[in-house]
């Protein structure tokens, strides 16, 4: 199946986009309940269509990637991996999996995961790969590859940037469970809920964020991730120059003033 | 005004030193609070003046830096930031304040922050800069920079070398407070107390070090910060190198007679 | 004294190797409790020819280091370094140890640390520089060089790659002795337990792990400390490449068919 076979009923739709223009929100649903919103091909290619339109939209400020049903996504779909046994398809699988979570990385918006359930392997790693997550306080989350004899490699990646290096060791070779407020605990994880209040506790992490101004978020997005890697003489040099450049948007002037006269600003976006 | 404008009424005084020569610890107390200790060129001067005349002083073990006031630290001043808007004014003034806080991570004694009340933006970095940091209960921290608008990015650098990479980017990305013992939690003190014993438990600490042979502190905190930066590899022959020429020091030969013997060891210095 | 020296009277062996064949399972037992099991040099010999020798051995699967006694270990052998005052002698020591500690980090087997009493100095380093480590509920660790006047330079290279920045230095800088809680929230270990249930939590591990297929286990751990240092791309690039080689592996599809198939997997081991 590909995207274009795809009716418009939801029932059939791999990934539900929902535009909140309001709010500046975009959703992003895993649809495939009784596939345990396993990340197929098909999926993969339609998460990753919907990402790279989103990061193209400066009207789009904050995307939430949801699940429907029990699991929030139980990683590549095993099954599909089975039926093939040539290098090539598999190279190009994890391939277009790492480009999708580098793309979460690297688009301008802010990316939520919200899990409920199950996170496995590359669903774990995809909460990983998410700016924030937010999870229900029965959702579990392992790095399962192992189990069935598949190191979870390209979770790893995100992962291990994600918990201390012990607990991440632990997860990706013991290939246990860790219920979500152990993932609080370790980092993988910004909130946890209980189930009925999680919509709540997202909601006012999306406000936090869309409050602020457009070209701060952006800028602070992109120049948090470049800095990780660098030593931290050229960090700060480079921070210093993106922190000058940011002072020169519209969007400070205004904030400084109604920060001192203590009214809420009002952005420009640029 | 500049440091000659400054009379000698500690009242005036934008940053007051105070040095116990028997115990060698210097504190440099922030005293604007009115202005809630923000980081003005004229403060980060006095700064960059205490600490670089502090670090060749070998008689110096420790530094505290600490606040007058309800406020540890409000980050830069937003009136002065708001009266310049020419680029080179804050571009000088991001360097200027980089520069400071790399100053705190290579003087040869160990940083401490004392932190009461707010510590935002520059004022969180600040935590985050120094070597150690202890807060009363009631203390807050933020990098709320975006909340006028413009993101901490060079507080990002220090903050995110602190805690968990999801922890660091929420506190950026929103703006929003989190208290002492989550601070504690995420990594970015090591001490919380009662208000009342604050003091008590930085003098605990400023004691555990100030016990230690003065060369081997100062060997650790430089072999410290330059390791953490190279592959396991190169950092394990750094290290060797290093503690072998600690090895070579007086106070060694004396620091493991004193062990063996049960005594109190007498430090050379050197 | 030197290995050849040693009989086969138990209580003389620097090092006590048992293999549990059927299992796959070595145990390491430092074995000088007298000592504290210092690592003089003869005990990082011993342990240095028995990791080798682990290493190239494709049916042992999990290696356990604990020790006898009231310490796990107190790091070097102090008495023996102040009997030697040329520096050759000391750099041969720390890159010895080094070497020991690297190749902990590199064989292909799992390493847990089964701590018990205290882990100082280079023997908290060897518990960081495991993969894995447990601990009894009244362990207590310190990197306690600076006690001495010798900065725990080497420990710092593994203890900094465990912990949060702040508490690394902390421990480093205080030499102060942290418990068994506080190091596993730290992320120093992975396990505390009762000093009566500590095989049990041990064992539950090692049972995670032998159940897995060797060649994911193998594939899992070199992949999971060489990605550590790379950038994300170059990361993914090599975590794809990875999962591609072992998604060629027998045991996968025989792990993916067992799953499917709800039954346990027969692993081949290649």
């Amino acid at each position: 199946m590909t995207q274009s076979d795809i009716t418009l009923d939801l029932d059939d739709l791999l990934v539900i986009r929902e535009d909140s223009k309001e709010s500046g929100v975009v959703t992003l649903t895993l649809n495939q309940p009784k596939q345990f919103n396993a990340l197929s091909v098909e999926v993969l290619s339609a998460m990753q269509t919907e990402l790279d339109s989103i990061a193209q939209d400066d009207t789009i400020r904050v995307v939430v990637i949801q699940a429907t049903g029990k699991a929030f996504c139980a990683g590549h779909n095993l099954k599909q991996m089975r039926a093939h046994d040539d290098e090539a398809f598999h190279r190009a699988l994890f391939q277009q999996c790492s480009k999708m979570m580098l793309t979460i990385n690297r688009m301008p918006q802010v990316v939520i995961a919200k899990v409920q359930g199950i996170a496995t392997a590359a669903g774990c790693q995809l909460v990983a790969a998410c700016d924030l997550a937010v999870a229900a306080d029965d959702a579990k989350f392992a790095t399962s590859g192992i189990n069935v004899g598949l190191f979870c490699s390209t979770p790893a990646v995100a992962v291990s940037r994600n918990l201390p290096r012990k607990q991440a060791f632990e997860m990706l070779i013991t290939g246990e469970f860790i219920d979500a407020h152990t993932a609080l605990q370790y980092g993988l994880i910004n909130r946890v809920a209980p189930a009925e209040q999680l919509d709540q506790t997202l909601q006012s992490l999306i406000k936090a964020i869309t409050a602020k101004s457009p070209v701060a978020v952006r800028t602070g997005k992109d120049m948090f991730y470049k800095q990780l890697g660098m030593n931290i003489e050229d960090a700060y040099d480079y921070a210093s120059e993106v922190m000058t450049g940011n002072m020169m948007a519209d969007d400070v002037g205004e904030g400084i003033d109604a920060f001192i006269e203590k009214r809420q600003a009002v952005w420009k976006g640029c």
